[in-house]
C-alpha cells in the first residue's frame, strides 16, 4: 500500500478529498493570539504552532492531509523552522497525512539531501534521524530525472510520496509551462515523465507514489492531464483565494471522484473573519466542513 | 551599485572569480573531527560550522564569495538550520559575498516569504528581522514572472540579488531545458526572460541584480548565453568534481574576464584528501588557489 493509496482511502473515508493548507504567518492569526515578546522571532514561531495545533484539532476528523508552506515557517528563521517541525509532527500524531510543500528541486547529491531532509531521515551512525519528516513532498522538475530519483528512491524504500509541479495554479506560471515543444506544451512533457518517474510505484488504488500538482486555475489544462495521466494522483492548489472553483476542479478528478486531493489555505485558516462571532477553530471546521459539500456536490455527492 | 558590482569588483581585487561552496557535511569532515554526541544532529550541526569558519578563515583573503548549499543544512534539521545561518553570518563577517543556494519557487505571495527568509527581512511590528540572510539566492523559473518579481523587488530595495535557473550543470538538466519551442531551447527562453527581469537593474559594471546559474558542463550553451545576455551575471557551477574544465569554462566570462563566478564545492572542502600530512583549512586554501590560476591562465592571465 503506497501514500496515494492511504490518501485515497482516507479521502473515501472521510468522503473529502481536502487537504487543509497551514500556510499561517502572524498576520493571519486572529487579534490578541500573537503576543510578540523580546524574542520576536520565537513568540511568533509559537503562535503559529499553537494556532495549528487548534486548526488541526478541529478538523483532524473531517479532511485526510494538510500541506505545510514550509516558505512562511522560514521567514521566522530557526524559530520558524522549529514550528515548522512540530506542526509536521502534530499533524501526523492527529492521524493526518503530512504534505510537506517545499518545491525543493536540484542536482542528484543535493537531492538526496532534501529527501533525506523530508522523507526518509538522514544517516547518522547506525540509524537515520529525521529533519523534518513528512510522508509527502512537493518537487519542482526543472533539473530533470536525476533530480527526482532521489526522491523516488524515498518513496520506493520508505513508503513516501511526492507531488511534482506539472502546471502551477498561478498567473504567470504559463510564461515557460505552455510553451509548445515538438507539439505539446512543456507541462505535457513534464507530466509524462512524472507518469514514467511512477511507474514501478503504482498501488492497489491504481496510483503512484509520483504524484503531480495541478492547478485549480486552469481546469481544461487538468482536464487533459487526468486523461492522459490514469496512474497520476493530483495535488490541486488554487481553489478559494486563488479563484478555483469546484465545477472546474471537479474533472481533475477520476470516474469516480478519485484521484486527486484539492487543497484550501487561507480560506479555511482565515475563516473567522467571515464568521462574526464564531472562534477561529470552529470558524475553520465549518469553512472545511462547507468545501467538503462544495467538493462533493460537483463531484457527483459521492467518491468512490 | 548593485550586488554584481560588488561581486565584479571583489573578483577584480582578488584576481579570482571563485565561489566556495559549503555543501558540507559529517562525511565530508577529516577524521576525528565530528565526535557525535547525544544528540547527533545538534553536534552534527555545531561541527560543520566549525569546519567551514576554518574553511572561511583559509580563504576569505584570496576568494570573493561563498555558496553555501542549504540542503545539506536541512538535513540536519533545526540543528543544521543553525549551522546554516551561523555560516552566512560568520562568512558575511569575514567580508565575503554570501550566495545562499536555495533555489526556491513559488507562486507569488509563498516566494515574498522566500524573498523574505533570505533577502530582505521579515516584518516584524516596526522593523523588518533577517531570517536565513544572505547577498543572493538562486531561484527556479518554473513558475515565472509572479514567483520572481518579490525576488526581484528585495533585489531593488535591499541591494541583494538572485541567480535565476537557467541551464543547469547535472547530466539530465536538458530533459526539459533543451527542449525546443519557438525555434529555442527552453533555457535560452528563461535566459532571456531573465535579462527581461533584471532591465531596470543595471549597475555601474553593466551587470544587473538578477544573474543567471550556467552550468560548466555544456560550455556552448554557456558561450551561446553569454552572447545573447550581455548584461546577465554568472554563476557557473560544475566545475572539478562535475567534470568541467576553466577552458570550458572560459567562454562563458565576458571579453575582459569577467560577468561570472565560478563555484566549486567538494574539490575545495575535502583537498585534504589529496595533500597527506597538510590540515584541511590550509589544503582547501592550496586548492582555491591553484583553482584561482588553472581559471586566470584559462582567462588569458589577468580579469578586468
Amino acid at each position: 500500500m503506497n501514500i496515494m493509496d492511504r490518501m485515497a482511502e482516507a479521502i473515501v473515508q472521510k468522503q473529502n478529498p481536502t487537504a487543509v493548507g497551514l500556510d499561517t504567518r502572524v498576520e493571519y492569526l486572529p487579534e490578541g493570539f500573537f503576543k510578540p515578546g523580546a524574542d520576536f522571532q520565537k513568540s511568533a514561531g509559537g503562535a503559529i504552532f499553537d494556532f495549528n495545533r487548534a486548526l488541526i484539532d478541529a478538523v483532524a476528523d473531517i479532511v485526510p492531509a494538510v500541506k505545510v508552506q514550509v516558505a512562511f515557517y522560514e521567514m521566522y528563521g530557526v524559530e520558524g523552522m522549529t514550528a515548522f517541525k512540530r506542526t509536521l509532527e502534530y499533524a501526523k500524531q492527529a492521524g493526518l497525512i503530512v504534505i510537506a510543500d517545499v518545491k525543493r528541486g536540484d542536482i542528484g547529491s543535493t537531492a538526496e539531501a532534501y529527501a533525506h531532509a523530508f522523507l526518509s531521515g538522514t544517516p547518522a551512525g547506525e540509524e537515520t534521524l529525521p529533519a523534518f519528516e513528512s510522508d509527502i513532498v512537493t518537487v519542482n522538475p526543472y533539473l530533470g530525472t536525476d533530480g527526482i530519483k532521489p526522491f523516488a528512491d524515498a518513496c520506493a524504500q520508505r513508503g513516501k510520496g511526492i507531488f511534482v509541479l506539472v502546471k502551477t495554479s498561478n498567473p504567470s506560471g504559463g510564461e515557460f509551462q505552455d510553451l509548445i515543444a515538438n507539439g505539446r506544451p512543456v507541462y505535457e512533457h513534464v507530466g509524462r515523465m512524472t507518469a514514467k518517474w511512477g511507474e514501478g510505484l503504482i498501488g492497489k488504488s491504481g496510483y503512484s507514489a509520483i504524484g503531480a500538482v495541478v492547478g485549480a486555475t486552469y481546469p481544461e489544462q487538468g482536464e487533459r492531464l487526468r486523461a492522459i495521466l490514469p496512474n497520476t494522483f493530483f495535488l490541486i492548489p488554487g481553489y478559494g483565494a486563488q479563484g478555483g472553483t469546484a465545477g472546474q476542479i471537479a474533472k481533475s478528478f477520476d470516474g469516480k471522484g478519485g484521484g486527486a486531493v484539492v487543497n484550501a489555505s487561507r480560506s479555511i485558516m482565515c475563516a473567522y473573519k467571515k464568521q462574526p462571532g464564531v472562534p477561529f477553530a470552529a470558524a475553520a471546521r465549518n469553512e472545511a466542513l462547507r468545501m467538503k459539500e462544495d467538493l462533493l456536490a460537483a463531484l457527483g455527492g459521492r467518491i468512490g
